[in-house]
Order: C-alpha cells, then structure tokens, then sequence
C-alpha cells in the first residue's frame, strides 16, 4: 500500500489516496484511533463517486469510524473489461427497448466484476488492518451488491453490512445470500427504474442472517434519503463497538 | 377527562390514569415541558399490555415526549363487543384449519373497531392538547393499523406515524390508505404467523406519503426488535420536532 497524497479537514478527518498494485484507493481516517473500519462500496468510478463517498466516510468518521474505498475493476483509469462493457450495452439496449433483462445479461455483466473485485478488497484488508490506528471489526457498506454478498461470505472478517438492494442480482447471488449469517441492513429503493423489486425482496429473503433489516424508501436509484446515513451509523454502532 | 390515579418513576416520567366518560387511558409525560406528543397504540387489553406500553412510553419521555393511549373498544373491562368477538371466534377457526382467513372475517373483526376507535383517540386528543405542558404535533405509534390509517386520514393533528403492518388488513383500508400523505415508518415482521406478507407490502406501497420508510425485521408477530425503539424515536425527532 503506497500513500500518494493527503489532505485534511476542517473536521480533523484525513483522506489519504493510495494505491495497491494499480488499484488506486481512498482512505479516511477520524481523529481518535482506534477506529473501526468500513469498507465503502460504490458503482465503479471513484472520480465521479467522490462527492458521494467523501460525504458518507466524513459522517461515519464523526461517528469515529474510519473508511476506505478502491476502484473497481474495469472503472476510472483501470484497464477496461471488453467483456463487462459488452454486458452492459446489451443491458442498456435491453433496457431502451423496453424489454425484460436475461439472466445471462445479468451474470455476464456483474459476476466477472464479483470474481475480480473481492480478492481485491480482502488485499486491501490486509493492507489496512496492519496500519496503526486502524482497527477490526470491520462493517461493509453499500456499492455492488453481489461483491458484497460475496465479499461477506468468504470472508470472516466483515462483521456486519449495509447492503444496497438496487443493483442487477445475479441468481448466483440469491444462493449465495443464504450462506451469509452476519447482521444486515438492506437498502430499498421502492421505485428504482431499471430493477426488479420482488428480485430485492427475494434476495433479502435469502439472506441466513438471524438479524437482518428491510429498509425501504420511496424514490429512484440515487434517491436514498440522507436520513439513511444516520440509521447506517446506529446500526454499525449496534455491531461494531 | 378525569385522572384517577397518578405515579412518578424514578426517571422523572409522571404516569396518569384517566378516564373520558368510560374509556380508561393513560398519560405519561416528562420532566420537561412543553412535550410533543405521541398516541400508542395497542391491540387491546391495556392491563394485558402495561408493560409493554410503559416501556414504550418511558423511552419516548426520555427524548422529551408525552404519550397516551385509551383502552380499544370491547377490550379490557369495556362493554363486550359481541359480533366483533364472533368474528373473532371465525379468524381463530380458519387459522387453526388452516384455511385462508376471509376478506369478510377481517371486516367483521376489524371495521367495527376503526369505527367505534377513531372517534374517541379524537376526543382523547382534543383533551389531551387542553392540558398545560402537552403540545402539538401529535405522532401516532404503533396499534390496529386500520384505527391508525383512519384517524391519520381524517385528523389533520396527526403530523407522522410509525405504524405496524402486522394486523389483518380489510381492503377499505389498503383505499383509504392512498389518502394518506404524512411522513410514515412502518413496521412488517416478515415471518409474522397469522398474517399475509403480500398484504403488508401492497399496504405500504398503496399509502400516498412521498417520505415513507418500510422497516421489515425478522421474527414473529410480537418480535419487534428493541432497536426499533430507537428507529422510531430518530422519525419522530425529524417530523416532531
């Protein structure tokens, strides 16, 4: 893990970009340390999320959290994934002419993403639980849903989720929900344009979790009310102090 | 309204017994004045669910707010109401033969309540709101979700409601839900027993407010988690206060 630059808030937070390997990453760190880590997930695109994500780690870190995030692959300046991009011209031809989105679009866009995203975020781990200041449990919060479902299913570390329900699911996904046993709260947007609501509903049914929460808002896709932002904080708090 | 007994707890939280012509009720309110208040709803019994209702109240009092609540027509030592306790008897019959419980047994049970319930938490408010320390805005929590749709529809003093889509349903009220456009929690068990999973959501998505939140836990009818608690005190800080 290469530190590349740093700045500091009026708050006290400090972000630090860096990379690892070439996957370049942001990470934002609280005042008080130890802090409790959580991992950010996000679409693709730390450049035009960054408004986005450097507002959701500055509330988790008055909160005393630290957060970090990393490009997915194939986003930003990563090399692009042909493959990927061709899934997701067909998902948007798809969409435009008003037709049902295949399964095989589904998986072909989003389960290559899941295979090369989640040994890249357990490397990250690695990296970020052995500087000093930075401390477990570590909670995973929104982005990808299949790269998180998958990323909390191998890996024992992440101790708690917030999920958000708005992405194209794979099946493969559904199935490997059942496995997930962790505490979850599960974003809902209730109108959300390009996806299914009984495939949300369905995925949050299969989660194993004993302790699971069904939140859902009315809007689009990027509508998540802010007040989001405060529940994500009580339940992390609940799980990761 | 007439106060016939009254206690204060430990925490400062003043617990009054009243009657309003022959309804029973009681009012808890806080050290601090004026106090916001919040109606609780039950399924009937007020003895049967004083512990329950206390709990609720005292948490509500410790964030500054009043509660109240009346015992339900036909429950506790009130009047029987003999053909809302035949359909009763019907609802008990199909569940324990398995058989779909009928839209008509629903109304037989239910309508008669809302009828005979919202008239008097209305004359209960109009009491409530005369006594020095106890002011608007009025939350609604909890109850028959029917009563709680009915008096939102049609008691402008209502400004917000964490409501639980865990009673059965009549159609009329799935309607009148539409005409509904204060801010709304609300609350679904997703395993709950006796009740339609499906139901609970087309209630929630037939309710016309532009903020409304579904909370789906896991769990039974009466396992409504503590943090719930806490969620619901986070709304009404929004819309309360």
């Amino acid at each position: 893990m290469h530190f590349t630059s740093e700045q500091r808030f009026e708050d006290g937070v400090l972000e630090r970009r860096f990379t690892l390997g070439d996957i370049p990453g942001i990470l934002w760190t609280p005042a008080s340390a130890p802090a409790p880590l959580i991992l950010v997930g996000h679409p693709g695109g730390l450049d035009r999320m960054y408004p986005r994500l450097v507002g959701r780690a500055r509330h988790a870190a008055a909160g005393g959290y630290a957060s970090a995030t990393i490009e997915l692959p194939g986003g930003g300046d990563r090399p692009r994934l042909p493959a990927v991009e061709q899934a997701r011209a067909d998902l948007h031809r798809a969409l435009a002419a008003g037709e049902q989105v295949s399964d095989d679009v589904v998986d072909r866009l989003v389960l290559p993403l899941v295979d090369r995203a989640v040994p890249e975020w357990r490397t990250t781990l690695d990296a970020l639980l052995a500087l000093p200041g930075i401390s477990g449990p570590v909670g995973f919060s929104g982005g990808v849903v299949a790269i998180a479902v998958r990323l909390a299913a191998v890996d024992p570390r992440i101790a708690a989720a917030v999920l958000f329900a708005g992405s194209f699911v794979p099946r493969a996904t559904v199935e490997e929900a059942r496995r997930i046993t962790i505490p979850l709260q599960v974003l809902l947007q209730w109108d959300d344009e390009g996806n299914d609501r009984q495939m949300a509903l369905d995925l949050f049914d299969a989660f194993g979790s004993a302790e699971k929460t069904l939140h859902a808002n009315m809007g689009g896709h990027t509508g998540v009310p802010q007040f989001e932002g405060d529940a994500a904080a009580c339940f992390f708090t609940r799980h990761l102090r």
